[in-house]
């Protein structure tokens, strides 16, 4: 049998987290809470699986009741003029699904598509399912910075979309005002096209904001921007996500959107509408995750693991130079995982090309009894 | 702004359940049951609502428990040994996604892709999305049997793929044993794939049984075959159905499942997984339907409906000659939505030229007082 499928394996979260589990490794590899979803908004799922009427399909671009509270809140939170819920969002299988969409959406083959590596590791495939050219370009080390010149120097007249992630994983690396501003002149008079994966967006550290594409409308004219409610609301099985793009664009995406899952689940949609206009939550996650960050950071100091600074998201990346110098990092993060009990997942699988900068990455969004078991573990190892 | 996607509008499910609720009328357009799924699986969903560890990432291909009941059940209902929940089952956002998944798969630029029509709208869409090529070749009126002659004259060695549907949306049609035969003759010595879109495989009336295309060694080792928990709970907005595939296939569809959803909702599958030993919900499925279409009937018979034979699924299709003699199906079925109250799918929409037989289609999946006060408006008009 002869694939036609870009030559990928598996992804390398399910490679980590099956590892994890044939050693009974605490997994801080695959990005996910091990606590559940606010009370309130369980109790609301359990609610409306019990409601009459709430388990048929919902409307393809989703739930006209959970659209205009994403649109209130998006409003609200990013100080600008609400998106409309009938033509500017849609509700996907995750931010997963939305991601997948915008890319079967916009991207003809032939087109080329700028990623800042290390990336989300479904970006390229994602691209080059659709015929598409990925062109990478490496953020710069230590701070992982987008090097604006090399990005100018990569658009050409064939560069369809860009793909930028804020926070951003695996690094945590927050855009600044002053990129936003880069990219919004880089992009005017060009027909690029961005796609803005903002699935963080309530995770910055430090009083350091968190901005939106939605802030520029020199780039929200042409921008998909994404967000998740699994991040936002622990509860990142539940797969619900959603894009903001104008009317034009969401057209396109809705029209993949409907032949790629038609909708998504009913009850779940309801839960999170219920939930949404209660700001108290999601203002406190700055505060909740960087409490997690400097309590993981307090744990490692023993180890001789160099933690590299974190500014957003529930990641930490780690420099293992002094432990096993020259070792590449998969190998490394296989042994870590068997021999110390701890999953990571090695930088390098955020690279097209392997780049291995002697990184692996933990994911700290983990209750403090399992960060202290994991650092107890890497110590005595 | 240049769209790169096949010219194709909203899908007309969407088109006829927006003008049915702008009009009032009863929607018998859009397939979906106006009643719950059975109480003991809203109250699993409630359940694991409530249950801590069940709100994170479900393994990328599905629950394990899931697809062992499925395993189980499968082997059970078709006499067939079990497939490999492991290698052989994927759980996918909807059938709609497995559908999306196997096309993006396997269809190459160029591919052809074989379709019987009429057949439900999103298939020649999502084949042209991947740059193949749908071959169309009629169904046989009046009773919607497959054209082995006009099917075996249309392979060529470019087929990649041909995609049946048993029991059949819009026409209700089953595949006979004679027909899987044939079927498996013609694409012996081929490379050509199957999918097999079996999601109302436990409706059909009667007394004859759905055949699988994993009951046909010959077929089943090149097949890709999707169900469909929406439509065997009436639960179509939980949005999960899974496939069906040798390893070989399975690989390549879990492929393009990582990249477009990852996974489906963890809470939902647990609650699946609760009920699916539970064979008394679907083994008195057929009764079930076959008692709405024999009522359907029933109250439909003092109007100049003239209604053709259902073997199978949830729909009625319906000659209107006498009532409008020449006016296309569009028109009227929009004229029925507007003035008559109840809304219905023209049949035009499942061919991809809009070819016309004066049909249209009714689903019947609906309460017994639904179905009368639509019969009644139907008749008062
Ligand atoms: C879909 S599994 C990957 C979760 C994640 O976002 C990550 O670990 O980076
Ligand atoms: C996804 S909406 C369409 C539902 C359906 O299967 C039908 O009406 O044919």
């Amino acid at each position: 049998f002869a694939s036609k499928l870009p030559d990928v394996g598996t992804s390398i979260f399910t490679v980590m987290s099956q590892l994890a589990a044939e050693c009974g490794a605490i997994n801080l590899a695959q990005g996910f809470p091990d606590y559940d979803p606010p009370q309130v908004l369980t109790e609301a799922l359990a609610r409306h699986a019990r409601t009459s009427g709430h388990h048929q399909y919902a409307p393809m671009p989703g739930l006209l009741r959970l659209r205009e509270e994403i649109s209130r809140k998006t409003a609200q939170l990013y100080g600008i003029l609400p998106p409309n819920p009938d033509t500017d969002i849609t509700i996907t299988s995750g931010a997963t699904e939305a991601l997948y969409g915008v890319l079967a959406a916009v991207v003809r083959p032939g087109d080329e598509v700028l990623v800042l590596e290390p990336a989300y590791d479904l970006y390229g495939p994602a691209i080059r399912l659709q015929g598409g050219v990925p062109v990478y370009v490496p953020l710069l080390l230590p701070d992982f910075r987008p090097d604006w010149e090399r990005i100018a120097a990569a658009l050409t007249p064939r560069t369809r979309l860009i793909l930028v992630n804020t926070p951003h994983n695996p690094s945590g690396a927050v855009l600044t005002d002053a990129d936003w501003q880069q990219l919004a002149t880089l992009l005017a008079d060009t027909p690029t096209l961005l796609l803005s994966d903002e699935v963080y967006e309530h995770m910055t550290f430090d009083g350091q904001p968190h901005r939106s594409a939605l802030q520029y409308p020199a780039l929200a004219e042409r921008s998909f921007v994404l967000s998740s409610f699994g991040k936002t609301y622990h509860a990142t099985g539940w797969k619900v996500g959603y894009c903001v793009a104008p009317a034009i664009l969401t057209a396109e995406l809705r029209r993949v959107h409907q032949f790629v899952t038609f909708s998504v689940s009913t009850p779940t949609q309801h839960a999170l509408a219920d939930v949404l206009a209660e700001a108290a939550h999601y203002e406190a996650l700055p505060d909740f995750y960087q409490q997690k960050r400097d309590l993981f950071a307090e744990l490692m100091a023993p180890t001789r693991f160099e933690l590299l600074p974190v500014q957003g998201a529930y990641f930490q990346l780690a420099r293992y130079a002094t432990i096993a110098p020259g070792e590449d990092d998969v190998r490394f993060a296989r042994r870590l995982t068997r021999e110390a009990g701890v999953a990571v997942v090695p930088v390098s699988a955020f690279y097209h090309d392997g780049t291995d900068h002697g990184l692996v990455r933990f994911c700290f969004a983990k209750q403090p009894d399992t960060l202290t078991a994991a650092a107890q573990r890497l110590h005595k190892w």
